[in-house]
């Protein structure tokens, strides 16, 4: 058996199933590693490493409390603990106690998972990164705005963490951290309890290190009773979508897709090119011009009280942004968005899966969080559950992601294909 | 001039820039109707006098804030407020105090409203009523859940206040007390720091005593400069639709509604017969199906925590409802509700309005909160913009509400409509 703090949530659970293992030294195993390297990678805001423990000696005591039993999780700083701080990556709200767990926080605890802390977030799931390095290599950024996800998952200090999706927040630190990151079809997995960014765009998202322990925790978030995806009983009709960006990819992006297209199509898939409409280029205008005018009403009272204490970054970028947008555009480009939604099902009928760039290439150095954000960008406004999965390496040995795109609520089918992607190209 | 308290927004608005009253003489106005009504109407959860007249006048002392400078408001306590508490109805959440006000409430604030207080919701917005008391009637139910905003608005306590809407709560407790009562199209305002009931279907609701006022606060909560509905060209284009629950209204109801039909084309409308698919009527089991699996999902750590201070009729009505359905059914019901969306944008686009009816008849006896739910279901799951005129009177004197409905985005041609439906029928 690996290392504990290595195994997969569903290996987790298994072994403590078993006999092989307990909650307490699942815990303890993930709160070493934390302890080893959270000074270089700085993945948590939040830690209480004597109350997780107990929390995990209590679940040793009783019986089994359901399908993530003695699972450590984390999840993002803007999401609500009622035992917990909740900052929202903004010094504004330091220390403050919500009154009760976010939704999604109170299902994972249902399920047995057992909460170790939240994880650095950037300030509002916006622009301005926490302290959070790439831990696979301290000079490079984890992407954002679920940083601390991302790294955390990366790291073996947690099997599982929730992030967010406004932009490319989970797509992003997927990649750039070499994990796994599900962004679920808008509207599925509940954001109560979560700070909304821009609610026409937002989702949860799952970091995770197996395609069956999104499958696992979808289903937990959900709130209904897991079921496995069995594999697939012919392979997949896939589309191989450059994207109207793919000359803004680096090279070496272009080439791995290439290769994996050309890989899948040799093991079996049918695979054929496929292109949006020119005017899907148009979705990051409409992913602008809503994400600005929703955010800023959003921090209305941010905005008017505590304006000095937003980064600058922020405040001159998607807020000022915002403010300026006249309700006219922001209507249109709800409309916009909704129009190009309808034809993508539509087109995405007589395929199964999109093969997609996930990222224009490997994290850069520094601490930027939202280099390309066009990537992501369409498939967000455009309300489909994507997965992004970490098959390639780029030229400095770091992570790029492949992303897999399927029909909105059509998540199942996208986790039947990611496991098929996953082993022909791994 | 009336008296102060029986103002509407625009005309407080305009009285204290032409210096014919104060900011404090308004407030004061509506604080004694509220010490003198209050008692028997029950519309408060919260009130802070003191705070409020200081408030008032430190706006008396200022420059002119904005476009409803010293217009008294209040807020369903599902809202939250940084300087009051929010309970969500519910004794679990008593004392609560929210970090930071709601984007509806620092966007009234930031035009100079004055929040006079917090208003009574039924428990998490749902079945289980408040204390509110109808104040054409004591002895009748002012209907919920913005039961508190219905009756203070209705009882010239303010001229503004805001509710929500997941079912018909703010249509319905408007045709009860004889208020006007708005529901955006759905994603239009923003519910950031509003408790989600159910967040494919909620939006805020405005009750207020004129259109205008309606026109007014919808462009402040949308943060953009008010402007004024211009009188209509020529007279429009009205859709008569009986809904598929035409036989369930009282007869008095019919008669009403078919006579405001006839009243409207005799002024010159085009008034035609407007007739839903018949699976339509299935929106009834989509809104069943869709809001139960949300709001048993959103009060994941009330359901796991707190179950025993839940209300017998939450707990074994929707709760116990969503509980139990699963994600397909869940997930056909949005599919569902999606088909009819599209399927109504285009059936309405050779009508400017639909007049329908608001409720089956008169607020009943009792203090029931949601009689008759699938008057308003149809057009909250099509996400359709609605405003509620208190237009008729039934045989016991109480009011009974028009509905007047318009496509998706139409919000404004819904304002020019109703001024023009109102002028004719009042």
């Amino acid at each position: 058996m690996s290392a504990l703090n290595e195994l997969t949530a569903s290996q987790v659970v298994r072994a403590i199933e078993d006999g092989r293992t307990t909650c307490e030294a699942v815990t303890r195993a993930c709160l070493e590693r934390i302890a080893l390297r959270e000074p270089q990678v700085g993945a948590w805001e939040y830690l209480d490493p004597a109350q997780t423990i107990e929390e995990a000696r209590a679940l040793d005591a009783g019986p089994r409390r359901g399908p993530l039993h003695g699972v450590p999780f984390g999840v993002k700083d803007i999401i609500d603990t009622a035992d917990m701080p909740t900052g929202y990556g903004s010094p504004i709200f330091a220390g403050h106690r919500p009154a009760a767990d976010a939704a999604c926080v109170a299902l994972s605890r249902r399920a047995g998972a057992l909460l170790l802390g939240k994880t650095v977030t950037t300030e509002f799931a916006n622009i301005t990164p926490g302290r959070t390095r790439n831990p696979l290599d301290l000079t490079r950024t984890p992407g954002g705005s679920s940083s601390g996800s991302g790294a955390a998952v990366a790291d073996a200090m947690v099997p599982l963490a929730i992030g967010t999706q406004t932009t490319g927040s989970t797509t992003r630190p997927a990649s750039f951290c070499g994990v796994i990151g599900y962004r679920p079809t808008w509207g599925h997995l509940r954001t109560a309890g979560t700070m909304e960014a821009s609610g026409s765009l937002d989702t949860l998202g799952i970091l995770a290190r197996s395609v069956d322990d999104v499958v696992l925790y979808r289903d937990v978030l959900l709130g209904v009773p897991p079921e496995l995806v069995h594999a697939l009983d012919a392979a997949p009709r896939i589309g191989f979508c450059r994207t109207p960006f793919w000359n803004q990819l680096e090279p070496y992006t272009r080439d791995l897709l290439e290769g994996a297209a050309a890989a899948l199509a040799g093991a079996g898939a049918s695979v054929r090119e496929f292109e949006l409409p020119s005017h899907f280029a148009q979705l990051t205008e409409a992913h602008r011009w809503i994400s600005g005018f929703e955010m800023s009403r959003n921090l209305a009272w941010v905005v008017d009280r505590r304006w000095d204490q937003v980064s600058e970054a922020f405040r001159n970028g998607r807020l000022t942004d915002g403010l300026g947008c006249t309700f006219d555009r922001y209507r249109q480009m709800l409309e916009l968005a909704e129009r190009c939604r309808l034809e993508l099902d539509a087109r995405l009928a007589d395929v199964d899966i999109l093969l997609a760039p996930a990222a224009a290439g490997e994290a850069p150095e520094g601490w930027l969080p939202i280099p390309h954000p066009w990537v992501y960008m369409i498939w967000t406004v455009a309300h489909v559950p994507t997965i992004t999965l970490p098959v390639f390496t780029g030229p400095n040995r770091m992570p790029v992601g492949a992303q897999l795109i399927a029909r909105r609520h059509e998540d199942r089918r996208l986790f039947a294909c990611a496991k098929w992607v996953q082993s022909r190209l791994v």
